[in-house]
């Protein structure tokens, strides 16, 4: 038998990078490293300067993540006490759309002198929403042109993506859109950087870019109608040189060699999304297997093998979460934010008092008291809307409904209406799925929450209706990066030749099973249909009451009533 | 000039009873006395005995009224050094429907050794729930029958009211409804006691117990239809004797004039309700002005010259509120017992923090947040529905709905929301009395909540475009009951003629007055617009999504899922 082999995954996060090493042969995670940014998220003020930021910006500063690299992968190395000959492979994974302006050789705009003082030539982050404006005439334009595009995105592309980002530099910075010789993805600088190699991934231009295979970009016509200058946008400033997942991007240079301890040529992976990557890592890489990774918000991914238009979903993308097959991706912007608002709103004083004297965490508390409750009991229901509807209803303006309090009503009773509230969410995400020809049979479940809160999972079990598996690890985008490390190495080098076989030996779902529990479903079914209905009546438009009570918000908070 | 006058005040309440001794000729206070009734409200155990009540009861002991004239006068006399003889007059009033059986002479079954065990023979107080299953049935009946007198009761007879209360005691104790000589409100039996004459008021019997001036109670028939038992019981087991309020009832007899120390015949006057006794007391003794008694629940009073049928109101009925006029009731369930709710559940931990550090009432710190939020800032719209709709809708089974939270939704938000939603609804009483011809120009504020929470009148004011003006005491019902006590004297005797001559020198406003803020007034049009809206959606058959939920509920705890 050979000797053991490594591969290490690094993933790129919001506050921080992570690294792990991990046994290809057993997916064992062997020696893990956070190395937390030092600029953090840029929010308030540019590095280095007194120059303050708009309250929508969040950047990042690209050094970052070099210095993550730096000091995270011989971490691991030197904990695990394993020799650089026996890594075979290196991934990444990248939070996304995180994107920058570089010149011709690679190194982003704001790390030259000239370009410090201005915040378009930092790394703008997947939540800098200064770009709203330019999203909302995108869509505009695109709905009007009747691209067909919107369809694969729910009908709306985010302000978070990379075009609108794009543009709000063109209208903003007009300079720096000149001086860039390119725009790029985090995702894919990272991948440039370690091998000198520019091969951008099917994911973040599938899901962020507006990128199909086969069809490419929008057409310039298009762009053009935003803009004259961005006619040539996808020529002059991306590239139309698309690499699916799963494949070697190139060798680790000498340079990054050296500064890691890793040898030169190490195969580096195709750039990927901290999200997609999680996927393989929680074992699916085959259709009818929905993953939630689910944490302050959740994201909904599932494979298929044809195209289908779901409503409201984030994106289907060929290649984009697995190659050779199409994932789809949906979401809910606020589940584990929704419980964390309402402890830090919503509490008795006696629970505050109980938890401390318990030495309990309030979380823990309500779920203890929550899990006392039938199915029912409480009269409540809720609309998760607490930050607008990611999908179905694609809709940032839809607000929080909670219906049925009463003067006996407790606070373990409004945290579980909050829950089922979430878990109606999913499911009715899944109910979309199917009906538009995309299988959900089982989930798998991995991120933070699966592992702190089991009356949420066996909820979720009960109001879907289906089994619930979680994933073994507890950092899935680093142990999927490390997978796709290991594919990138391919067998002969001691690693897998697909992520199939890597997914098979390296992922792992830990032994319970949430199952759903007969009688709670019966009840559910019918708390489902009252939320169906309430999602339906102020979601689709019957009473825009949510919208009307947001603008007229908008305009007291302007001052202009 | 004649000698200063005084007339005393019993009010008769659900936890104690209070004296109020009043200057005749300026209407000051000179003294007070509180008595706590010793066996409170009996909800639990039967007094002196290990007999459990159901959950619905909510009992009284007599004797703690009896008590509380051998207490509380005396003592006003006393503080406020007073001769027997200056004292014209004494009223009293009393919560209602609170009723029990009597004997041939008057003593309440439960005082009589051989009735003591048998809860039916106590006195069931307005609280008292446990008669809903007939309260249910009375209405389907009169339903059926096409009853009139349903329309005078805004289509429902409470099941607070006297004659289910009767059916209850005649369905689960036939036995203390065949020994009850007669059933008679607490208004009626105080005064009995007093004088020796059983004199019913035209109050009680008309807004609770479905007679009214000219056609009397309903038909036998209706009674047989509900019971062939009950066929002869307003024969049998009431009076037809009904008088007018602002008569003389009779003179305080010999024995109450020595258990008191006040003179015997001093005038007592017929019995009165503490919400309806505080109309003339808060100075309204005229149409166009509508009182609004406020505290945890708010009941609204208004005075007309004709007969009206209004949608959902509490009562229509001739001399019920001012001799020679109608007087109307309405009401909403729940107010001040909401924002208790949620201090009690819904608060941030900072808050408690903060209100200890500044040695501030909660209350008091949230109403000094929400005061700074401008109207529509909040993006908030609730329902007031937490304890049912008592008008207009008159339902029960109604529950709480508060639209438009978001992660940044603080607790004051929440809280001014609630405020708001009291406000609306009490705006959809007064528009509806409008448009059924009943006019409501002005309001006038008593009750403990004004005297707290000027935010709250100011909201008011701002809601229902109209100025609040405040009723100078804060023991409205002790003041009218002794400024009926006045007008049972009459002139000759120191006291007045009529109730509006009382009025004019006895009750006094505040000088503060609420008058609606333009720009609020905007503000809160559209806001109350959606809430109508909302209102009628899930109060008028739309969505019947509560009365699901609330089913639900109910099956789920009776373990019959």
């Amino acid at each position: 038998m050979s000797k053991q082999k490594y591969a290490i995954g690094i993933d790129f996060g919001t506050e921080s990078g992570r690294a792990v090493l991990v046994d290809v042969a057993s997916g064992e995670e062997v020696a893990t490293c956070v190395h937390p940014y030092a600029d953090g998220v840029i929010d308030e003020v540019l590095p280095g300067t007194d120059i303050r930021l708009q309250p929508d910006f969040a950047l990042q500063n690209p050094a970052d993540y070099l210095e993550t690299v730096k000091v995270a992968v011989p971490a691991v190395l030197r904990e695990a006490g394993v020799n650089a000959e026996d890594v075979v492979g290196l991934g990444t994974d990248f939070t996304a759309c995180t994107m920058m302006p570089i010149d011709e050789k690679g190194t982003p705009l704001c790390m030259k002198p000239e370009w410090r003082d201005n915040p378009y030539a930092w790394v703008k982050i997947w939540k800098h929403h200064a770009a709203q404006p330019e999203a909302n005439e995108l869509n505009r334009i695109a709905r009007e042109r009747g691209e067909e595009f919107l369809d694969r995105y729910g009908g709306k592309i985010s302000s978070e993506w990379l075009f609108p980002k794009i543009w709000e530099t063109l209208n903003k910075a007009p300079e720096v859109y000149e001086a860039a010789d390119r725009f790029i993805e985090g995702a894919d600088w990272i991948v440039l950087q370690l091998t000198g190699e520019e091969k951008r991934n099917s994911c973040t231009a599938g899901y962020k870019a507006i990128w199909e295979k086969g069809t490419g970009y929008p057409s310039d016509d298009f762009f053009a109608a935003l803009d004259p200058c961005l006619r040539h946008v996808v020529d002059e400033k991306l590239s139309q040189d698309i690499y699916p997942l799963g494949g070697r991007a190139g060798g680790l240079t000498r340079q990054w060699a050296k500064a890691t301890g890793l040898k030169e040529g190490t195969a580096v992976s195709i750039g990927n999304v901290d999200a997609h990557v999680s996927v393989p890592a929680a074992t699916v890489v085959e259709p009818g297997r929905m993953v939630m990774i689910m944490g302050t918000s959740i994201c909904h991914m599932v494979l298929g093998t044809e195209k289908q238009i779901v409503e409201g979903m984030c994106g289907v993308v060929e290649d984009g979460i697995i190659p050779g097959l199409f994932g789809f991706e949906a979401g809910q912007s606020c589940v584990g934010d929704h419980f964390a608002w309402f402890v830090d709103n919503c509490m008795p004083w006696e629970y505050h008092q109980e938890a401390k004297r318990r030495g309990l965490d309030l979380h823990r508390l309500l779920e203890e008291k929550a899990a006392q409750l039938q199915v029912g009991e409480s009269g409540l229901l809720a609309l998760d809307w607490w930050n607008g509807n990611r999908s179905i209803l694609v809709d940032v303006d839809l607000i929080g409904l909670l219906l049925g309090a009463t003067l006996a009503t407790r606070a373990e009773e409004i945290y579980r209406a909050l829950i089922e509230a979430t878990a109606y969410g999913t499911c009715i995400i899944i109910e979309t799925f199917e009906k538009s020809g995309v299988a959900v049979k089982e989930l798998v479940a991995c991120g933070g929450l699966p592992e702190r809160n089991k009356l949420l999972m066996q909820i979720y079990s009960d109001v879907t209706g289906r089994d619930i598996k979680v994933a073994a690890s507890s950092q899935a985008g680093a142990l999927g990066s490390a997978m796709f490390g290991a594919v990138a190495a391919g067998q002969a080098a001691g690693g897998y030749d697909t992520i199939f076989e890597a997914a098979k030996y390296m992922a792992h779902l830990k032994h319970e099973v949430y199952r759903p529990i007969a009688k709670n479903e019966a009840m559910y079914d019918q708390l489902y249909a009252e939320y169906v209905r309430l999602h339906d009546y102020f979601g689709r438009g019957q009473n825009d009451v949510m919208k009307r009570l947001k603008a007229l918000k908008q305009q007291v908070l302007a001052g202009t009533e």
